[in-house]
């Protein structure tokens, strides 16, 4: 079973050539989802993750909504590499997952343990970086590829708004995936050496 | 594929009720880790996570430290029940992982990239999240129980100090773990609905 788990973690890499088959049924997404978001721990079993789901023609106004906004804010000249590296990218895959924490239950986590205050929010982000490699995987295991982006907090008001989502919840990433158009490059990786330190 | 992957995020749960019992080498906990480190992901590669891995009596070591930092604070009529706590649950494990991020490769990013000055903490966190949800989730496939702990930062300068640790080294959370003595409770779940919305 763990040979399962590395071989799943080995093949989680960062795809940024997409195109829109779909590989599965939109239901088994939701599905893979549901489970992921289930059963990824969280501090006091509080649940603070949230997902959204844009799938299709949804996927596409996503990423016009992230060009129309950077658009508002990146300087003209340079806009257009912009507007190509999500054309090209991003926007050319099946779907895309944003990933939210709801602030309401980490806010009622500080004031219930007010002596964690200044710890929630950063418990809240470890627990969203579970969740989120947790799908990731699931979606690589399925056949799609998939990377992770950041355009909040820029994206956030607008996206809020064309979906009507929650004011408690707070944009943490953004998750295009589709089938894989070409393979990534190599990792590189540093010495594990310089990274763990044993001792008995 | 898939379907081992969620059997192994169903079984990974909260394990409070451990024992010594060496159930595989040193060696393979070493490598688990080890595969583990190397292919969790990181902003732009920068590859920030850490990792002490503590076995027998340096486990041991490390829960003596505990409970002598915690005495310095905790009210002396209070400390019988976290003293207990440890000796009883922790304690009782075969060994504990030190989760860390480095700082120097955070701050690094930092100046690199002035625009994500705010981002780097954050996505550092997130990527932490990950790299213990991973080897938590290996640990639990080897059939040893594991919980996370969050002793920082009443403990990282005595930690430090014990096994001479780099100062850049950031305390991030603690994992004892060791062959279960009782299962878990069934965990309690909100419904999905309310966590993740699909449109398409």
């Amino acid at each position: 079973m763990t040979k399962h788990f590395f071989s799943a973690l080995q093949g989680r890499r960062s795809y940024y050539a997409l195109s829109k088959e779909a590989l599965i049924d939109d239901q088994r997404i939701e599905e893979l989802v549901g489970e992921a978001v289930k059963q990824m721990p969280s501090p006091f079993n509080s649940q603070s993750g949230r997902v959204v789901i844009l799938l299709g023609q949804r996927h596409d106004r996503f990423w016009d909504i992230v060009k129309e906004q950077l658009q508002a804010i990146v300087p003209a000249e340079s806009f257009q590499i912009t507007e190509d590296k999500i054309n090209d990218s991003f926007k050319c895959g099946y779907g895309t997952i944003l990933y939210y924490e709801d602030l309401s239950v980490v806010e009622g986590l500080q004031q219930k343990f007010p002596a964690y205050l200044d710890k929630f929010p950063l418990w809240s982000n470890q627990s969203s970086g579970m969740l989120q490699f947790a799908i990731w995987t699931a979606l690589e295991l399925e056949g799609y590829g998939a990377s992770l982006q950041h355009y909040n907090p820029v994206i956030d008001a607008a996206v809020r708004a064309e979906w009507d989502l929650p004011a408690d919840w707070s944009l943490i990433a953004q998750m295009p995936f589709g089938k894989p158009a070409a393979q990534p490059k190599p990792k590189e990786f540093q010495p594990l050496s310089a990274r763990i330190k044993l001792f008995k």
